[in-house]
């Protein structure tokens, strides 16, 4: 291993000046993403400014062994981004420029640093839309969003990252910059390289640019908050939303009341609906001009009224109530200061096991710590369900034992332990929760022929676990 | 390299009896595909009837170094199937049960060798839709679908076939079952696999098994053929549609007078609408129940018309005028009986230039050949464009040089030498028009971590190129 002051060196000789920061004088704010591990000196930290500057780091780090770990906006929760000792830290943030939007095409291409809630106000001011919105959409970066595949609230419309994804610049570990940049919608020459980054947390590639397919922008929006009396009558509600609403449906969030009546009772909000129910739903229906969003989304929620499927339901009649209909599922930003430190879980499991789910999540939890608080909801027309789980009374959270009911219970209904946030540093013991052998060491044989020498954010994701022979 | 009979037997101890037939007994059916290229004996043709047969064939192969090659419904055009002398041909067909359609997750999982109409009714009767259709559907199954990321008329709504594709299970090159069967929406546990197998014509391993996304059915449906006085009226008639129609658009055929005009001629069709236009389009609209799909058709042709971009229309108003409509859209079967010897194109340009990628298609081809047949129609929304063309008067048609024509002109625009047809055997030799070195050696690099010895597909699509250092 090269010395820390030899490699600040080595990569300011190749990058010139302004681009390299030795680890001592690195900034707190990369030494650690929001997964809220130990923070971590790295050897150094690089800026580039453009996509060959990146190239000429990822040679030197290349030539002398030494690993890279990749930076966005360091908005994960998985880890990804987490500094490793004696390796680099490679922050896309000077690298922020939209080079286009083009309207008829309907694309917008920006440099991998770009904030995401630039580009959708570059892709507004179009009269397009851009089909991601996370709640970091302020902090996090595109490059980021690609690298983790990133969900949100509109996946039951628009679908993942992936989706909104057409071409990807990306740097390879040898420094190889490789251009697949792609604006077509159809382009069936070959493998298509770009899916090889998403989602894969750096392992591949360093993502320098990307070009994102945009669509129509939305004039019309309707939300409703709804109660019912058990999970049964919400599938129901769901199969109808998805049938009469079609693609107009661009949102379906759960609650359970866990979540819903814990939360709005420990952040003191009135909530709109009255009364208790069995769980609660958040719906909403976009459309552009003529679609009748308000009259199908009344008739929607009448029938289901009427099938009994709809215990009562507020429509929002302006953007402040709309607000209000939100405030309870907008509070998972208050955990530290109304719930304490707690045991977060983003899994996916298969939509009619859903409130089996929630059920084996509780009950299991509740039996092995009885003041356990355990929190749930999520999206359910994508097959996500969040876990937030506290454990009172304890110094440390009892982390390890927790996740491993969760996990096994997730692995007994055939989920997966990552629908939307990654593996990162802190799922990656539990890879073979949901991913077989033969499949991990699918994905390992090809990260080594690309990254031979394993300098491309080492040990995060599926890298260097061990698998049983397949 | 083994003897033909040599390896026949085996395959035929690896398999068990009924799967192989030995070279000189292999019927004709399988000695080719559609693309038109003299039919190959193979060494062998295997016709597993499960999973566990095509790992026992591959383990056979790899052993031995025998070429495999994959075959489905056998109706792609690039010759991705056609038989390699001594390899193998390995047949899914046997392999055509639907395993599951499940209408809450909206899912359907059958054998690759399932029949793509097979699949189409099967979702059907659980009242969804599989929203692939190409014309080949009586023929094609659902790996090869898959392997060859089939487009058609619905791509403009929803995407190709990798948008429809959730999980796949494939044996790769050493006979490892990879099980990658997601049927989740999100699923952010490490590489998505899948994409690996999607468009790649076989070469990195044999799809076995796929599960499918299936969307709500669509009661209302709407078509309409137009004739637009020129391409710029055509493309603001585009975003028009876009605009207006939203998701409702599910299709945007454009036909220019070398396509329609010849062939309502040759095919003795008396079109639909009256008079010459610079261009024809076929719009279709569809939606669930409420949907007004009607309303919105006619508004939208109005609006146009009055803008100028339409300078006549004709609305279906019954199943037998909407076949009327597509008379002329649907000759390309009769190409052989009304043209002869045909060369066809399947390239994709950016939508804005598509227009001058037919003016410049059309006069460079008459310049060269002044009697030349070059038809011109496309699914312009999807930047997609067929040219078919055809030399008279020649006993072989100059395919070599109409092909460098062609394909430089599409280098120069910066498109794509195949949009939906693959790269197979007939294209290969332009891969580099439309990928870049480091992309083709990208690709090369992880084939060989997955198939180091080169037996799947050997030849086809990116494999063995040379390509000038990158």
């Amino acid at each position: 291993m090269t010395h820390q002051l030899d490699i600040a060196r080595l990569l300011n000789d190749a990058c010139g000046p302004d681009v390299v920061t030795p680890g001592p004088e690195v900034p707190e704010r990369y030494r650690h993403d929001w997964a809220g591990l130990e923070p971590i000196e790295p050897a150094a930290l690089v800026q580039p400014r453009r996509t060959e500057e990146v190239s000429a780091a990822l040679r030197v780090c290349q030539a002398n062994g030494i690993p890279v770990v990749p930076q966005g906006g360091l908005t994960g929760i998985s880890g990804a981004a987490h500094p490793i000792a004696d390796g680099i830290v490679l922050s896309l943030e000077r690298m922020n420029k939209i080079l286009s939007v083009d309207p008829l095409e309907a694309t917008l291409t920006a440099e991998a640093g770009t904030v995401l809630e630039t580009a959708q106000e570059a892709a507004d001011e179009a009269g397009l839309m851009l089909a991601i919105d996370i709640g970091a959409r302020g902090s996090c970066q595109l490059g980021g969003l690609v690298a983790t595949n990133a969900g949100g609230h509109n996946v039951i419309r628009y679908g993942m990252t992936r989706d909104q994804l057409l071409g990807l610049e990306v740097v390879l570990a040898d420094g190889t910059i490789v251009d697949d940049f792609n604006t077509l919608t159809k382009n069936n020459a070959g493998l298509d390289l770009k899916h090889l980054f998403v989602g894969t947390e750096g392992l591949f590639g360093i993502i320098t640019r990307c070009t994102m397919r945009l669509h129509p922008g939305q004039t019309e929006k309707q939300t409703a908050l709804i109660g019912c009396p058990d999970t049964d009558a919400l599938l129901d509600l769901l199969a109808r939303a998805k049938k009469s609403l079609g693609p107009m449906l661009t949102c379906f969030e759960v609650m359970w009341p866990s979540f819903y009546e814990t939360m709005a009772e420990r952040c003191g909000i009135r909530t709109a609906i009255e009364g208790k129910h069995g769980v609660y739903a958040i719906l909403e229906a976009t459309g552009g001009a003529g679609s009748m969003a308000r009259e199908k989304m009344e008739s929607l929620l009448e029938n289901a009224f009427e099938a009994g499927c709809v215990a009562d339901a507020v429509l929002a009649n302006s953007v402040k109530e709309e607000h209000e209909l939100w405030a309870v599922r907008e509070t998972p930003a208050e955990y530290g200061a109304v719930i304490g430190q707690i045991v977060p879980f983003d899994v996916g499991v298969p939509t009619r096991q859903i409130p089996e789910a929630v059920r084996l999540f509780e009950t299991r939890l509740k039996e092995r710590w009885p003041d356990i608080i355990a929190l749930s909801y999520g999206h359910i027309g994508d097959n996500n369900l969040h876990l937030v789980v506290h454990v009172p009374g304890q110094e440390a959270q009892p982390e390890q034992h927790v996740k491993e009911l969760v996990y096994g219970t997730v692995r007994e209904l055939g989920g997966t332990i990552s629908a939307e946030h990654g593996i990162g540093l802190i799922k990656r013991d539990y890879m073979s929760y949901s991913r077989s052998p033969s499949q991990i060491r699918t994905m390992q044989l090809l990260k080594s022929a690309l990254d031979p020498k394993g300098i491309l954010n080492p040990g995060k994701g599926f890298d260097q676990i061990k698998t049983a022979s397949a």
